[in-house]
């Protein structure tokens, strides 16, 4: 439905049955909308466990390289080489961890939180603002049901005025209700747009930050150690082939 | 013990005290190698499982992106800027899954390969080589128990012959087995140095290659996209603020 992108605050009174027809066009709206964002919810938060759970076992990995000298082996225990390149692969490990770290912290910032807030806040509120406007029009029914049977007996003037309060107290308290609830559904349909590019923002900034810190601080002096390394383990592989010939 | 590298097998037909203690070293240095291998590779697990993980939820959030347009809001259907602004974010966060499924398949390749490897054949061949052992042993024992009983009674040539040949051959089964499980010991010693820095250089090399993947072709174009959107969606919440405000 091109055009439309308001609920007429201003009919709110009236209730006709074409604000009733377009509120059901803006509540199906926002079911939809609630719907795509629990499956972007649910897609984020696994981005976010697996980050996390990465950055866990990477620092498992560095903690267990570092311990690797602390082993009891009761061969090889004066292996000085060994302790030490395993100590140089705990260090950088431990740095691309803490890289990890800091990019799961930025995901909970600026990924999770909007649209945790949005699920949580937003979408609730409309929720809860569409449940208070139903209960609301059903004490004003209530109340224009007991008008409507009182005009036919006859009652004292106090009873009389007492359900006309009531019919008038309900009627307002009512209008208020769908006022609320109609401000909140137009609000959403600007928060939603928000709610979808922030996060996405936040996502895409954390990565770009995680891949800056990585290649410029990291990968030159992994590079450096990964040669010396690679070079004695091939070595030792030669040995070894010789040795599984011999 | 500094100096001991190898169970001399030349020493195995003789099976002394001495070579016997030997041996219990070098079996409670593998029982050692093979509880922290076992670790070390739950570790690297972690890490595989958590960037298939982070690989495929990546690709899902991409893929979700990509269907907003086809999704069914009433409202809004015909929001061009969001539907291709949204096109744009689903094209770059499916380049970094496809990254991130890259780095999968090195860390498959170059991580999980070698240490299962030697998990699953290295360590597991010690243990059915301590079996074969210790079954050659017992059979040997067994027949030396039969020609030391046979001793003492009067037998008929035969027998006394069937005897001798079976501690004979049971004798040379039991030799063979032993000096297969001293070789295979002692080549542990220098595989599993291998089989610890081969996975660590292969899983330094894929996160190498996966930063400069993403920083050298990911990162600029993703800033520019960023900068436009980012100046885009900090005007629509002005603009939201101000309606929340009025």
């Amino acid at each position: 439905m091109p055009g439309i992108d308001k609920l007429p605050l201003e009919e709110t009174l009236e209730d006709s049955p074409q604000t009733r027809s377009l509120l059901g066009v803006f509540e199906e709206d926002t079911a939809a909308t609630s719907s795509y964002f629990s499956q972007l919810f649910k897609a984020m938060q696994r981005i976010y466990d697996a980050q996390n759970e990465l950055s866990a076992a990477t620092h498992l990995t560095s903690r267990l390289l570092k311990d690797y000298e602390k082993q009891r082996f009761p061969l090889g225990g004066d292996d000085e080489v060994m302790s030490s390149t395993l100590q140089q692969f705990a260090k950088v490990i431990d740095e691309l961890s803490s890289c990890h770290a800091v990019l799961s912290t930025q995901l909970a910032d600026a990924m999770m939180f909007p649209i945790t807030q949005f699920q949580e806040r937003d979408l609730r509120e409309i929720v809860i603002l569409k449940e208070v406007f139903q209960i609301s029009s059903d004490d004003h029914d209530t109340a224009v049901n007991r008008y409507s049977r009182l005009s036919k007996r006859k009652e004292n003037e106090k009873v009389k005025n007492e359900v006309m309060e009531d019919v008038y107290t309900s009627r307002k308290k009512q209008h208020e209700t769908i006022m609320h609830y109609f401000a909140s559904l137009n609000m959403l349909q600007y928060k939603k747009k928000i709610a979808l590019l922030e996060p996405l923002l936040g996502y895409m900034q954390a990565q770009i930050s995680f891949f800056k810190l990585g290649s410029e601080n990291l990968t030159q002096q992994w590079e450096e150690f990964l040669t010396n390394i690679g070079t004695s383990v091939q070595k030792n592989i030669k040995k070894n082939y010789k040795i599984t010939k011999t």
